[in-house]
C-alpha cells in the first residue's frame, strides 16, 4: 500500500544484501524509517520492541528470523534454540508459533546446509506471498458485509480498535482489506479509529495508513463509541485478532472487549477479520491464552513532537502512581458475529470454524 | 484532603484580598498552583479551561462567580448577562445552572447594593458548605455498600473512571467520599484508576488525590476494565455524574457508557454518586442532554514531563489526521444499580429518585 504515494510492504528480503527490510513502525508517523534485520538477534528485538507488529506480521518476521538463524549456524540444537528465541518474544500472537514450526519442519538433514538456507529463504518469501493473497481474500469476502450496509446507506461508517491494517500484515491488512476493497468498489466509507492505548497503534498507526490511502477516517479516543453508537453513527465494528481458540473467542488488543459488548448492546455487527493461522486449535478455553503482560512505560511517557517539531518523550503520570498493562484481552465468541477469513465467513462456533481447518 | 500532607480545599474565598482562590487542575499532577480570582472573568477563563471542574466544584465556582460579578455592577441588566456568561462556560454539568438561579435567586432590590454582596458571598460560601455536608453523607451512605463487599473480601477492588474525587468538588468528592469512609473504617481498598483519554483526569487527577491520601491505586487504560472484570479483579464501579436526568439516566465523562455496560455483562454493580443538585429535574429523555464537544488539541496534544524534567507539550497524531472530541456520554438508566446521594441510596428509576426532590 501507499506510504507518502509510493508503494510498499511492510517486509522484504533485500537480495543485494542478502537481509530482511522493515519500516520501524515505532517511528510512525513522524519518521518513515526502513531498518535492516541482518542477524538473529535483529528479529528477535524488533518483534519485542513492536518495530514490528500485528499477528500476521510477527509470522513473516518469524520466518524470516528462522533464515536469518540458519545463516548464523549449522548446528541442529542452536537452530533449536532459535526457533525458541523467536517463540519467546511475544506470547498472544499464534502466528508466530505456527511461522517458525512450520520453517522448523521444512529444514531436512538429507540436504547440504546451503540447499536447507535456501529452501527457508524460499518459503519465508512464500510465507508473505501467502499472507498477501489471504488478506485479499479476507478483503474480498469482507466485502460482501459492507455491500449490505452500503445498500442501505449512503456512507458506511465502520469502527475499528488498535491497527488491524496493511502495516499489521505483509500488505493489504485484515480488518482493513475489506475497506480497501469497498473504496475499489466506489463505496463511500468513513472509518471511526480508536486511539487505542496505551501504545495508540489507531492514531500513529491506522489513521497513518488510512490517510495514506486517501481514506477518511476520524481518531476518536476508546472511551467514545458508546456514544456514537448510541447516536446511530457506527455500522459495524471491523477488527484483527492476535488470536482466535477453534470455538471462536478472540484474543485482541486490550479494549476489543469493550467494543464487542457495546456492539451487541445496540445489535451492530461485530466483525473479526483473520488468515486462518490466527486460529489456534489446541485451545477452547480462553483462560488457557497467555495475556501478554508490557511495561508501565508504555502508559506513563509518550513520545511526540515538541513546539519546534522535535521528537520529544514525556511523562504524564504522577511519578508515585502504579501502573498495569496487559497488551491483550479476550472477546468471548458470543460477542463475535463473524469471523471473516481467507477461506469464507464463519461465525464464532466451534462446528463452524472446524470447517476452516486444512486436511 | 491532603496535598504533601497539607489539608485543603479546591475553592476557597480569601478574606484578606476579597478574592477567590483555586488550585489550578490543569497545573496538575506536576504543579501545584493557587491562582486567584479577581473578576467575573477569571471565573470565566478557569471553569471554560478546566482549571477547575466537576460538576459541585463548577457549581462552587460559579456561585462565587456570581458574587464577583456583583462586586462590579450595579446594574441588573449587566448581573444577569453576568449570569448568561457563567451558564455558557460549559453545557453538561447541571450544577453550574443551579448554582447560577441560586445565587440570582437571593439578589433582592430592596437591599442595598452591599447588602447584596453580602448575601452572594455568605450565599457561595454555604455552596461551599453544603457541599462539603454533601459529599460526607454521600461517603456514609456509599461506606455501606463497600461494608457489604468488605464482608466477603480481603481487599475491595474499585473501578473508577475520571475524577469524582474531592478535587471534583470543594472536599471529600463524590465516588472518591466511599472510599475515603472505608478507608477510615479500616476496609482495605485498592482503586484500579482509568486513565480518562483525553484529558487524562483518572491518571493526573484521581490517582494523585488518592496517592496523597495514602489510598492504593493503580492507573489503568480505558480499554483494562474488560479484561480485569473477567479475571474477577473488579468488586464494584463507583463513578460520579456531570448531570442525572429525572429517571436516572447519567451523563458523565466520555466512557462512563462503556464501563456500565461491561459491569452489568459480568454483574458488577456500578454505582454513581451524585449530590442532588446534580439531578435535572425538568429532564426525562436523555437526547435532551446537551454533550458538549471540545477542541481536538485535547487529544492530539499531551503535556508532561522531559527528561530535564522540564514541561513540555507534543503533539501526538499524524497532522493530516481528523479528530472528534465529545467531552461526555449518556449511561441510560438500566446500566445503573443504584444512585448514592446525600438523602440517601436510590434505584435509577423515576419512582425512587423523585423521593429525593426537595419541598
Amino acid at each position: 500500500m501507499l506510504i507518502n504515494k509510493k508503494k510498499f510492504k511492510t517486509i522484504w528480503y533485500n537480495n543485494s544484501k542478502d537481509n530482511v527490510q522493515i519500516i520501524d513502525q515505532t517511528k510512525l508517523p513522524f519518521t518513515f524509517e526502513i531498518v535492516s534485520l541482518n542477524v538473529l538477534e535483529d528479529v528477535l528485538v524488533a518483534i519485542k520492541n513492536m518495530k514490528v507488529r500485528g499477528a500476521p506480521l510477527i509470522g513473516a518476521t518469524a520466518a524470516f528470523g528462522m533464515y536469518l538463524a540458519l545463516k548464523e549456524t549449522n548446528s541442529v540444537k542452536k537452530i533449536y534454540e532459535a526457533a525458541n528465541k523467536i517463540k519467546k518474544t511475544r506470547p498472544t500472537a499464534v502466528n508466530l508459533f505456527w511461522a517458525v514450526d512450520k520453517m522448523l519442519s521444512k529444514i531436512d538433514m538429507n540436504n547440504s546446509l546451503n540447499k536447507n538456507k535456501e529452501i527457508l529463504l524460499s518459503e519465508a518469501k512464500k510465507i508473505c506471498e501467502e499472507d498477501i493473497d489471504k488478506c485479499k481474500k479476507i478483503g474480498q469476502n469482507g466485502l460482501n458485509l459492507i455491500k449490505k450496509i452500503a445498500r442501505k446507506k449512503s456512507e458506511v461508517n465502520i469502527l475499528t480498535h488498535c491497527n488491524a491494517g496493511w502495516l499489521a500484515t505483509v500488505d493489504w491488512g485484515t480488518a482493513t482489506a475489506p475497506i480497501y476493497y469497498a473504496r475499489d468498489n466506489n463505496i463511500n466509507i468513513h472509518v471511526w479509529v480508536d486511539e487505542t492505548r496505551p501504545r495508540n497503534q489507531g492514531s500513529s498507526l491506522t489513521s497513518y495508513e488510512l490517510n495514506n490511502e486517501g481514506i477518511n477516517n476520524t481518531i476518536i479516543t476508546d472511551n467514545t463509541a458508546g456514544l456514537l453508537m448510541q447516536r446511530g453513527k457506527i455500522d459495524l465494528c471491523l477488527v484483527g485478532a492476535d488470536r482466535v481458540t477453534s470455538n471462536g473467542h478472540v484474543a485482541n488488543k486490550i479494549g476489543t472487549f469493550l467494543k464487542a459488548v457495546i456492539a451487541k448492546e445496540f445489535n451492530i455487527p461485530f466483525y473479526v477479520a483473520i488468515p486462518t493461522n490466527t486460529i489456534d486449535w489446541e485451545i477452547t478455553d480462553y483462560n488457557d491464552i497467555l495475556v501478554e503482560e508490557r511495561d508501565s512505560n508504555e502508559l506513563s511517557t509518550l513520545e511526540g513532537l515538541d513546539e519546534n517539531n522535535k521528537l520529544k518523550t514525556i511523562s504524564i503520570y504522577p511519578k508515585e502512581s502504579k501502573v498495569y498493562n496487559p497488551a491483550f484481552d479476550i472477546t468471548p465468541n458470543k460477542f463475535v458475529d463473524a469471523l471473516i477469513t481467507e477461506k469464507g465467513i464463519v461465525r464464532a462456533r466451534k462446528d463452524e470454524l472446524i470447517k476452516l481447518k486444512d486436511g
